[in-house]
């Protein structure tokens, strides 16, 4: 069964982003490549990746050495141009297009890299098995919220990597405070 | 010399408590009541607790338990009457009040209790040594902020509690991304 997966840094206090976008809090962070949560790792068993028009945005204007080399589904309204052969567009619901996904996946993984948004209708579509995080020691106090919705999670494991906190986690489902 | 300690719990996307003020997500996960940064221990060095009234007036309706045993200082602009003996109310900058805060301390530490906001005016004055929270496997999507402020913590310890990954963290200062 394809995993979907939510793979992110965030600040402590739970921003993606500040809010002008910007990730200079993230890249000054010192990180064991070969670590705990480390991306060579986790990518190795992505076979999609998706994510949002402002992400996609970002990695075109900011850092070109992160264009997409697997094939990429990008959730967006606007139009836009692929920056390459691994690029396609769609809008509407994760659930519109899962057949889509699941078979571009081929059985590997999908990373729901986000905005937290996109995130947040992954999880509401059924569509989103793990949280796994890489929690910067940084406030921000406003930006990009990690996550659009109430949800219930598990911690499955939690370790240490440089600065870091990985913490990764089970999507339970919506919350439940009944 | 005084340590001033902001020791919360948290949902993984940053919030104190929901948009009503409700701790029902927390209150539902499970604690090893002596393990890793529990409460016990920590309140064995604290000597005075601060909090802000929204902190103050929920603990009033909802957990008379937590009725202050020790001296706490309430900032608050509002007319409030206190619960007992230990409660006193102040008004202006944590600055304003450090001579009396540690004064009260005397030599045992300083419960920043929150919320966000108070947490952010303790940093900016320079009067913020660690940050401790317990991020409880939850994600919101909205509520009460953690933290007011764009700040750089420095990470001290990671482990795990039952249900909570417990961080620990120096204060280090306003967020440098020079």
């Amino acid at each position: 069964m394809t995993r979907y997966r939510y793979y992110t840094a965030t600040t402590l206090d739970g921003f993606l982003a500040d809010d002008s976008d910007s990730l200079d809090w993230l890249f000054k962070q010192h990180i064991d490549e070969d670590g705990p949560g480390n991306t060579t790792a986790f990518l190795s068993d992505v076979g999609v990746q998706i994510m949002g028009s402002t992400t996609y945005l970002w990695v075109l204007e900011h850092e070109r050495a992160w264009l997409p080399e697997i094939p990429t589904v990008v959730f967006t309204h606007r139009d836009l141009e692929p920056a390459n052969e691994h690029v396609s567009f769609v809008s509407g619901t994760p659930a519109d297009h899962r057949g889509a996904i699941e078979s571009l996946a081929d059985g590997r993984d999908v990373w729901v890299m986000g905005g937290g948004g996109l995130a947040a209708e992954f999880a509401e579509a059924g569509m989103l098995n793990e949280v796994m995080v890489s929690i910067a020691p940084v406030m921000l106090g406003s930006g990009k919220p990690l996550f659009g919705g109430a949800f219930d999670l598990e911690l499955q494991e939690c370790e240490r990597n440089g600065d870091f906190v990985i913490a990764r986690h089970r999507v339970v489902g919506p919350l439940n405070v009944a």
